[in-house]
């Protein structure tokens, strides 16, 4: 059957993406990395695949319907689908190798058997950073989130963005001021007022047996306006006198204080009352990001703090606060709403090509403008020339340095900026100097 | 059953490494990527999990025994065993999207269920790259290469190493010329040379009934001995009449040729008759690189030039040439042997610590020193100042910047080298030019 091919493809909702796009995939990856590493996060890397009693010792429900999981000779397996349950794992199995507060990266692939639609994957990376402290974790830890989101975004292109910051405890201690018995339904209600508007909100919230006393109270709270100062100054004169309420309300002035002081613009952040990012996951502050020209990408950074990170796994107590950025569907949205800001068009800087059929003078030229530290590739296919810059054109290279027989013989290079379509023959020092500044 | 934890564990095989390690081993996969960008190889990230229809089409024997394959619904997945596979997949999926020819790196984890021992792993990175033609690929490219891995292993901080560099053409076509039938078994007692000795070999040849005269000419053949030069010199005197032969001598002669015009030196390459790689992929050029001082490591970066990359998916000629350094191996053992060359210490630069209670004055610092390009903690624990000193040396950070009643009156900064134990009160300016400087 030496004529019976296999039809070569690629999983539905598996990105795969063609070297120009992944070229600025990589370029936005190494943006985020190096804001983590700005920051001082320390890089971990842990399995895809894990032991599913490891993995799902705390999931259930949609989680566990999602996963990739299989057997190994007589080993359940599960592949990782989020790097927060790693993180757990990984901390409370090295906790007395660890310095808390333990502050990690990581950047890597995840796995969710989602049904495939456009802009979902089934594979993707997460960029994700946690601060784990050990039994405490100052809340000013709180603020450093933020300002991890605004110094991310902004080395990404972004100015108009804003992250809405939050503190679960002030729903908390609202809804149990108002002996609410099912504040997780009146949340969803609340989380739709954007989309169906506040008269649908209060029909929603009489139709589930919210009192109408209540009903007038949950409306005073989310409809809050106004600067950062005056919706905490009106949200303290509802005078709701509840401690987790107050708690909650003192974590966040003191995170909005710091987010300050860390030289957060204004215009980049605002309190939230209704967010709440999770049902029973996050147990203080909360963060969602939006792009204010692409809201339709939904939140592009989200995350919070949690009072116990790994409790299924030990009996330490190890409270976090950290956020996550979905890195393929925010570079799927971005690139299909032409909203990449950074760029990077190409590997390498310059193509060297022989102008005659003898390309080995070529061989120590590459090697020279390597040394000098420009990223050069080598054409050495027997093309005729105008096939040669056709070649660097499709593949973005600015510049194409060529050799010939008058260039060998003066001891020089042609160097073709491809851009402009300028060409000058120069002293191979000569090209170095304009490569190496352009 | 609220106290009964999981033990946290991660799967023998997987490595997973703490930070300080973490830290070493991104950086050794940094200066192999930049050194493959470098060459102008673009990059490519296929998906982990593909069809094993699609990733099967070849495999066969041990591979598919090794492989890690599963249901998910009605579809039959695997994950990747190697990324030479999903290269052959891509570049005949996208065949008329992509230029040729087509220079690719791809740095990613790969499976085979090996039975888990020491230093062998389960889940390893491989770091790969490929040049592939359309129909037809200079020979020229085979020198790039060993430029490659010259370039890489220096930048890995190591001199003495040899790439062996052989044309499985000459071996072909010698064995081919001694109308032997069972080749692929004198190849793999002639591979045993180093182990048991020259008589053992003639020995063992004679006992897979080689003729006397065929075994007198393959000890001929193994023994030549000399330079480079010498040896290619040799190798013709031993007037074998075959084309293939031929040929493979030509290509070598001019690999070499390249090789030298690259401006690798004369003691990182050798001219090696006896290296094969592979029985049935490799069809010209071969590589295998060893580090002399660690010769225990084996080969630490291999590969060669192989007819057709993607037979089994189209019918276009795809020949190409590759490389790949089995890098998480690599790390593993040289890290066992304390052969890591290459350093990176910490990822934060400086630690900002407060002398007082107050921590906000060291805010606003932090973002000064972020924004001025250093990498930069703040540590925000309310611990006594000896605990933070304790705490950047634990995660050998080299600089802590202390902030205190003292240096907020001053507006200065006390900026501390942890290694030399010296600290200067200056200001933050100046604490910028002594952090950037070193």
């Amino acid at each position: 059957m030496e004529n019976s091919k296999v039809t070569p493809r690629t999983l539905p909702g598996f990105m795969e993406l063609l070297p120009d796009e992944q070229i600025l995939f990589n370029e936005m990856k190494e943006i985020i990395r190096n804001s983590y590493e700005e920051f001082g996060f320390l890089p971990l890397d842990t399995p895809i695949i894990e032991l599913s009693e490891v993995l799902l010792a705390k999931a259930g429900g949609e989680t566990e319907k999602q996963i990739y999981r299989f057997d190994k000779g007589d080993t359940d397996l599960s592949l990782r689908f989020d790097l927060t349950v790693p993180l757990a794992k990984f901390v409370a199995m090295h906790y007395g190798e660890l310095s808390f507060p333990f502050r990690r990266y990581q950047i890597g692939k995840v796995y969710r058997g989602e049904r495939p639609q456009k802009g979902r994957f089934r594979e993707f990376y997460q960029c994700d950073i946690d601060i784990i402290g050990d039994n405490e974790l100052n809340i000013l830890h709180d603020a450093e989130m933020p300002m991890v989101i605004y110094n991310t975004f902004k080395k990404l292109g972004f100015d108009d963005f804003t992250i809405r910051i939050n503190n679960r405890k002030i729903l908390n201690g609202f809804f149990s001021s108002l002996s609410l018995n099912n504040s997780a339904e009146v949340l969803r209600i609340i989380d739709k007022l954007d989309k169906i508007g506040i008269e649908n909100v209060k029909n929603c919230l009489a139709e589930i047996n919210v009192s109408t006393d209540s009903i007038n109270k949950i409306i005073d709270f989310i409809s809050i306006t106004g600067t950062n100062n005056e919706k905490i100054t009106k949200l303290k004169s509802l005078n709701i006198n509840n401690e987790i309420f107050s708690k909650g309300v003192e974590e966040l002035e003191s995170v909005i204080n710091a987010v300050r002081l860390f030289g957060i613009p204004e215009n980049n952040f605002v309190v939230d009352f209704t967010i709440a990012r999770g049902l029973d996951y996050y147990t203080g502050t909360v963060y969602e990001t939006f792009l204010n020209e692409y809201r339709e990408v939904g939140s592009v950074c989200s995350g919070g703090r949690y009072d116990n990170l790994a409790e299924f796994y030990t009996d330490k107590k190890l409270p976090g606060v950290g956020i996550s950025i979905g890195l393929t569907r925010l570079f799927y949205k971005l690139n299909e709403l032409n909203a990449v800001r950074f760029s990077r068009e190409s590997i390498a800087k310059v193509l060297v090509v022989s102008a005659s059929s003898d390309i080995t003078p070529c061989l120590p030229i590459a090697t020279t403008l390597r040394t000098a530290g420009i990223n050069t590739e080598l054409f050495l296919g027997d093309k005729k020339i105008k096939a040669k810059f056709k070649y660097a054109d499709k593949l973005n290279i600015p510049f194409v340095v060529v050799i010939g027989e008058d260039e060998i013989l003066n001891n020089t290079v042609t160097l073709k900026n491809m851009k402009t379509g300028e060409q000058f023959q120069v002293s191979i020092q000569e090209a170095i100097v304009i490569l190496s500044k352009s």
